[in-house]
């Protein structure tokens, strides 16, 4: 009577007191004041009220930031409404689609939900992608960048001679983590009419609670985005996500300042953790990816736990060994790298 | 590039100042105060952490107030988006589906947007449903009890025969305005596994603007909603609109009080109507669906629309003489009939 899926895992969420969450790449400060201010305004216009469908003022924030227009930009209920609106809106039943052994995990699951089929590119050996492995593919492309669990970013030059090479079908560069990286593939839009920019304020706009992510690309893909969410849902962004993510945006100072905090913060932590002995890939996003050879990853994962500091371990063979940590504040890092010193010994 | 889909198209939502809009079913009342308390507390847990993607509480608080279990009850961003997962979840490309001709026309376009085959059952001349017509489908049935856009309510008696008649197949009963009218299918969950009821906050709760809908029913068909949405998007619900929903369903009274005013002025406008020529569809639901011998439906939209009152008119040949109403504040009636007495003179 029903259909069979294989749903998507998410990172475990437990709401126990003095839990050190460093499991799903939350921000470790809170969005700014800005936020609150604009969402109490917005309660008081009545919630009684539809909010918009075409979440205009919002939109048109975001394009005038990264140097589009209105029509250039979709919001979505997080990246993950977005991208599965971009599954239907651009990959077909009938052509396999490519992305990464390593990467997302709902990529496949996305796939298998609407059909189509896909190859799972395997990774060069220091988990970094081969560009030339995405050329003419047989329906299209999705890359994770920078790339998750692994953290690695795959050079803008990359991105670009992927999209050279894959013309007749729409390449998604998914970049939740991009403003902890060095340069977004936002400035290809207008040279590749088959690129989409999906991003998200769950991270680096520390608003993982309210649910807002976005895609950006040429006017004919995001009105065909538009066209799957108004054959599935009018109202997808409530009123008050769509206040409090236009807030988020206008607080540009807040945003670069927390955003920088963090990869300072990433910075030391991850020169620490070298010295007792660490081996880290190079991260351009909030979160580590790291092993040790004197203790597995899930040993780690587990005596981490005990401890009440909840890390990611991911079952797949090539990188069980691997342990994703999130970045914190500093006083979090601190507490984490006790912690590990008392466990590796 | 894109696949082509044909969007549904809501009612216009235009944010000028004095407009009187009586066009999409909103209640004219705030919700609870209690809903603005609890987001607030929210805010302060910190927006930067993920909602819950289970919805536990407000799950266990809908399924208490309904006399069910928590694995009776799923929640999604609106109704919209539980009826779209339904349609992923419960109904096939390979066997057609009914529903009446005249009804909630986002239905055809889900059906459109999943390649499910349908079959559009004609009404009675009355706008009332033929129970036999939707016996024994090849591939389910969906049906909104109360209707719309007529308002009308069908029998209790008659939704459980076509559960009868339907056994092998799953019956959607969609009853987004259930509270303005006098028995749920919810009675009918435990004798028939083959039932899902689908509510929202959008009407009853005045919670348009936050986008929670829910569907109860078989502990096995809700985990199959559940296995869509974990395959199409982890968080839906974000942490304001689950807890300023879990506000409503707290605040019993106030809800009560505020749709029984609701019934209250919509039976006093529909005696008013009545006196001035116009007939109009038995209404169980916060809307009117009317039509007069000497205006017609659109004269009237937009004689209506020049006088700042928006109201919601279908080109449907069948209805093309309906206008529907949204049932306002005693306030908000008595200027519509004024305005509508100068109209028709």
């Amino acid at each position: 009577m029903v259909k069979r899926t294989q749903p998507y895992v998410p990172g475990e969420q437990i709401n126990e007191e003095h839990i050190l969450k460093l499991n799903t790449n939350e921000n470790p400060y809170p969005p700014s004041p800005m936020v609150a201010k604009a969402i109490i305004q917005e309660m008081d216009k009545g919630l009684h009220y539809y909010p918009t469908p075409t979440v205009e003022k919002l939109r048109q924030t975001i394009a005038k930031q990264n140097g589009l227009t209105e029509n250039q930009v979709f919001i979505g209920n997080g990246s993950d409404e977005v991208l599965a609106f971009s599954f239907m809106a651009f990959f077909k039943p009938s052509k396999r689609i490519q992305f990464p052994t390593v990467t997302y995990s709902f990529y496949p699951v996305y796939a298998k939900l609407f059909d189509i089929p896909y190859i799972e590119v395997p990774l060069n050996e220091d988990f970094t992608i081969q560009p030339e492995a995405f050329f003419n593919s047989e329906g299209g492309v999705i890359l994770a960048n920078p790339n998750a669990p692994t953290s690695i970013y795959a050079e803008i030059e990359h991105i670009e001679l992927i999209l050279q090479n894959n013309s007749e079908n729409v390449v998604i560069i998914d970049e939740a983590y991009i403003d902890f990286a060095t340069t977004s593939a936002m400035t290809l839009i207008e040279a590749y009419p088959n690129l989409v920019v999906v991003q998200t304020t769950s991270k680096s706009r520390s608003l993982a609670g309210l649910r807002v992510g976005y895609a950006m690309g040429n006017p004919s893909l995001i009105e065909a985005l538009f066209r799957i969410k108004d054959s599935f849902n009018s109202y997808t962004i409530d009123r008050l996500a769509i206040a409090g993510a236009l807030a988020a945006f206008e607080d540009e100072n807040y945003f670069k300042e927390t955003t920088s905090k963090i990869i300072t913060t990433r910075e030391v932590l991850v020169e620490k953790l070298k010295r007792i002995g660490f081996d880290i890939l190079p991260s351009q996003t909030n979160f580590v990816f790291i092993t040790h050879e004197k203790v597995t990853a899930v040993e780690l994962y587990q005596e981490l736990k005990k401890e009440r500091i909840l890390t990611r371990h991911f079952r797949d063979p090539v990188i069980q060994n691997h342990l994703r940590v999130t970045i914190g504040t500093d006083e979090q890092m601190h507490k984490l790298m006790d912690t590990i010193k008392q466990i590796i010994g």
